[in-house]
């Protein structure tokens, strides 16, 4: 059957996992409407394992129901969307389930754990679409108003060629070597540690911002913390806690990436810089609300980063918020996300970042991780 | 009536005012219970004046009805609580009346447009609270929670005696001298300019984070675009734009304040700098996630001001929300204000501030006037 | 005799005081022409009043002789220039004496520790321009590059009518309150405390800035710690050490003025803003190779305070140093000073700050001492 | 012969070079005696190849003579000290011919051009050394009293077991792609490009900071204006532009190095981070009197990266200067630097960096170019 697009009756969703994510995803379902012109949306349904967790958490982040099989949730007649914020290893089963049961598909980053799912992933998310059917994956930074400005400025020629990008995505929430293990520091669960976690974000955001694609990759992992206590006893961190990368993109720029989830005193801060022939811009999500351009074009003696606060009515998404300088935090990534998704929806177009470029993601962390167990190698892509 | 604390059933809420304020309130009753444990709430009513409107407003925002005629509203058995958001002019009527129907209140701040009117809400609030009924004024930078961590710090001593304040509050939107004239540039609709609007947040943070009062003022006000287009030719502003103040606390700090409408660039900046003889503190709205720290007690070759990212678990209110590094918005004050609010009635508790801190707040705008009517010659209070 | 500005032989240097302004003093005289086109200067001679050490002073700052008696040395034929870096009280006798002796006469801020001194420098001062003798007054701030820069914005109009001028000048060395009483604490040798010191500084800075003179003064001194020990037991403190003025200036602005020794965490922290109709801008001493630029003529969603590193060829005095962003000192706001002196007394022109500039900024502090001890109330000048 | 640390009669300098660095070491050496107590120096001779324009730059810069001839400059018996400030290619012969003569040797960074000139001058020094002739390379960088304090923190363990650090040198002077060619712009003369211009600073710091020795590498070299206009037309650039490196240390910690010519809007940002198990630091030559420490033995509600203002008395080097927070330049950098070297010659110590650290240096940027040329393969060193 067809995208929900034509319906005068409310979208229903379906929410899988109400963990970190699962909480972030349902305060943007709540509140999307109350900002943005969007088509009507009904939090139907929240899905997790434990019966009773989940019932508590339905009825706090306003779900009108809680379930614990995915599957039964998915074939209902009453859901339209499905939003996927369970962990990594559940993502590919879940949302080909979903597509191919008609439902527009929302996912977490990152795509997969795997290539091999992610490419099984972009199938179904093509074929869906052909039948009229939506996919998103979940690179909320995207929609950071800020960056989404300073794509424009990009796109829009105000930095001239771009030649360098420094981009960071640095955390401390493991800078103690007491902080227990968990199933994120296990290479079979988790899949890989800072590098799928936030390098995702970082690379992303530089192909993203660029309009570009990365075409050769040199990397290098490191785990500075490499054992931690477990339940029953010392256990081996088989995960990486930092990563290095540096990136050609297409068009000729060169970028540097470097993550980590030991740098102390960096809490949640993703930074980047970008550096073009014409102009150059910084941003730091631990400060979300401001975007720092520099504009060539400016006489010299008056040339300086200037701290944007993007909060005007001007800047994407942030005038349906609150007046100049009332700034917006963290969360309302996510409610932009869900904004731009249900416009696509609405419009039968496809949503960005598609399921193909959360593959493109994919590869270049399979390509870091490649380089990297070959001495920082590059490797093409 | 007693409060409403030993009820299972849900508090009714309406709202009265849908513009700004009622927008940013809406949100905060609306998500409240997902982040914190409070009471149960109902969303029941939205009033405002233009039917079609506040109809409108109220579907968008998650009110269940609208309703035109406030006196019918708070006169419903449904209804708890009563949160005030029209203008100042409108405040002591509404409130008053809906403490003597035994209906705890919120009112925005200030408190009112005059004195007279300030006192006769405080006599309705005394006499309500005897029964139970709690009223609460809304000055949420209160809950900003680096400024509710800087008073923990203050009241720890961790500044020793504080000796001087600095307190500015500067905005930009009335800087291009062609923007209209509106009713908050006359004073028989709003009172005073920037003064009651913004110089009451700043003089409300002085008083709060010192635990102190204000004794004595020298003040000053000015306009420095005295006439603009309105719809039918030039008109004269009758408030200021600009204000400055230079005020006496009983435990003998001296604190200044500015206050600007006109200071191009400053979008929304409260600044608030406190020195202490053992430490000293700055904050500023545009930055509301980060408060700076100078701790006299370390080393003088390592002081400096420390940029604290108030997201840890161990700051006010914002372990609720997201992991540590992960920003909240402006609009969450109002969401932690009707937290604290909710949970004083849960305890019939008086929550702060008080009718009367809200008074004590417009005696010093008042003395702020007569000083400046008089040369800015000092006035006690 | 007449002004030296024919003469082809070096000009002789006299600088009375050795301590901090005249160490700092020195170091302009010994590298000036190292950097900057001036007429060839020699260090003749240190005076001060303990010979021993005013001798180890001048071998070590790069003089050829010291002395003790400045009224011989101001008769020296080989002396052409007198620098006065004595203390205040002794500004006024020393100063004629060397105008009326025929020597060009730079003077440290204050001009003097009265207005009648002060008068008496500028009559005498006036008669000696008239023999092509110069003078001028030592408020070394003007020669920092980012504030001639920012005068030179203001001057083109850039910032379009100044409306609003934040001046503040924070100190902490006199924070902790067992630091020991000295004569810079008590009114009979010190004049006044943080007002005469740096109040005056801010003072200038904002007449210079906007080329304009101050007309009313609102003001208030305070002394939060007013008991200190000395070598005979506890003394009481007699000068201010926090002062605050409001000023109106004759081009319609309003500044506030703010200084301290005992903002805790400040270490020599002179802080301007200035808001325009069209621009406006920030600077902070401690950061005194930065100048932040807001520019109103650009787009609204692209305005944002940029931070100009003042370090470019195109900038006041920078060029003559090293390559953008290698950052100059303090001490070479001074060097600058003695720069502009130099080629003034070269041109036969009259420097800035005349002594006649200086008596302005004494009339503005002996204003804010006037308010302050009449309840703040406004004086007019 | 042995070193001068016995004689009573000042030592003699000679310096060649004027331009950039000439001119820097000519203020140190003018000035170093009037802050520190060092041995007697006297600014004997400055050697350059243009007799002209020698002799003027010997005038302004305050050498008592210039000459042409430095092979006859490093014979006389009246200078004891020879200060390299040549370009790179003329380093080795210099410096080796100067130690046979028995003079110190102070020589600017980097070392040499190649490795095998670098390995003949470490051959030298140690010869020298032997017989009491001191030699130092010019990493003035170490001396940043910031950076100094930096290497204090770190090396009395405030930072515990340092993990990650991040140092880029981003500067902007070749940004515009119509900049013309230059001799450092070809690799016969110059060597490399940002490589050994600014990277060589960065590493240095990496070692000196963490008291550690790079053991591998991966890098890469990038040229973004490939071409330039030449005298004659365009010229093909045979240096890189930008240069980034991984680098393992010895004790375990990793660092990345980025620098760059063409980082539009950056001055001379020369950034370092580093983050270990129990503190941070962050620095920016751009803001050199400032460091950022983050102290993670303060409780987790309290830390943050606290801005030191490094100018107190307790701080390296600039207790000698002015009073707290009166800010020093980057040219002081280099008095530090003669301070230091001449302190050594005094106490018969070897200086350092000496000619082996600046040898390792080498080495490091010998193995950057190796990896670069091997797509970025991990060479060992």
């Amino acid at each position: 059957m067809s995208g929900a697009h034509e319906q005068k009756a409310p979208l229903g969703v379906a929410a899988i996992g109400y963990a970190f994510m699962g909480k972030a995803h349902s305060q943007a379902w709540r509140n999307v409407a109350a900002y943005f012109d969007v088509p009507a949306v009904e939090q139907r349904v929240l899905v997790g394992r434990d019966s009773e967790q989940v019932a508590e958490a339905a009825a706090r982040y306003g779900w009108a129901e809680s379930a614990t099989d995915w599957r039964e949730v998915i074939a209902r007649d009453d859901v339209q969307i499905v939003d996927i914020c369970a962990p990594g290893w559940l993502h590919a089963e879940i949302a080909i389930a979903a597509l191919e049961a008609g439902k527009h598909v929302l996912v977490e980053k990152p795509l997969a754990n795997s290539m091999a799912e992610s490419e099984r992933m972009v199938a179904a998310a093509q074929a869906a679409r052909a039948r009229g059917v939506q996919s998103m994956v979940g690179f909320n930074y995207r929609r950071v108003p800020a960056l989404a400005f300073a794509k424009q400025l990009i796109a829009d020629g105000r930095l001239g060629a771009v030649r360098e990008v420094r981009a960071s995505y640095l955390q401390d929430w493991l800078a103690d070597e007491d902080s227990p293990m968990t199933w994120r520091l296990r290479k079979e669960t988790a899949g890989s540690g800072a590098l799928g976690d936030i390098a995702s974000h970082a690379i992303d955001q530089v192909q993203f911002l660029l309009g570009d694609t990365v075409t050769e990759v040199s990397g290098r992992l490191h785990t500075f913390v490499g054992q931690r206590p477990g339940p029953s006893g010392v256990e081996d961190v088989t995960v990486d806690d930092a990563a290095w990368a540096t990136l050609s993109l297409a068009g000729g720029a060169v970028a540097s990436v470097e993550v980590s989830r030991v740098a102390l005193g960096r809490k949640n801060s993703l930074r980047i810089e970008v550096y073009g022939s014409a102009g150059a811009l910084t941003f730091d999500l631990e400060r979300l609300n401001e975007l720092e351009f520099l504009d060539g074009a400016v006489p010299v003696a008056e040339q300086g980063f200037r701290r944007i606060v993007v909060t005007e009515p001007e800047h994407p998404y942030v005038g349906a918020w609150w007046p100049q300088g009332h700034v917006i935090g963290w969360e309302h990534t996510f409610t932009h996300q869900i904004r731009d998704f249900l416009l696509a929806i609405r419009d039968g177009a496809a949503p960005s970042p598609s399921f193909e470029e959360g593959l493109q993601v994919q590869r270049v962390l399979a390509a870091v991780e490649e380089s990297a167990a070959a001495k920082s190698t590059i490797v093409q892509l």
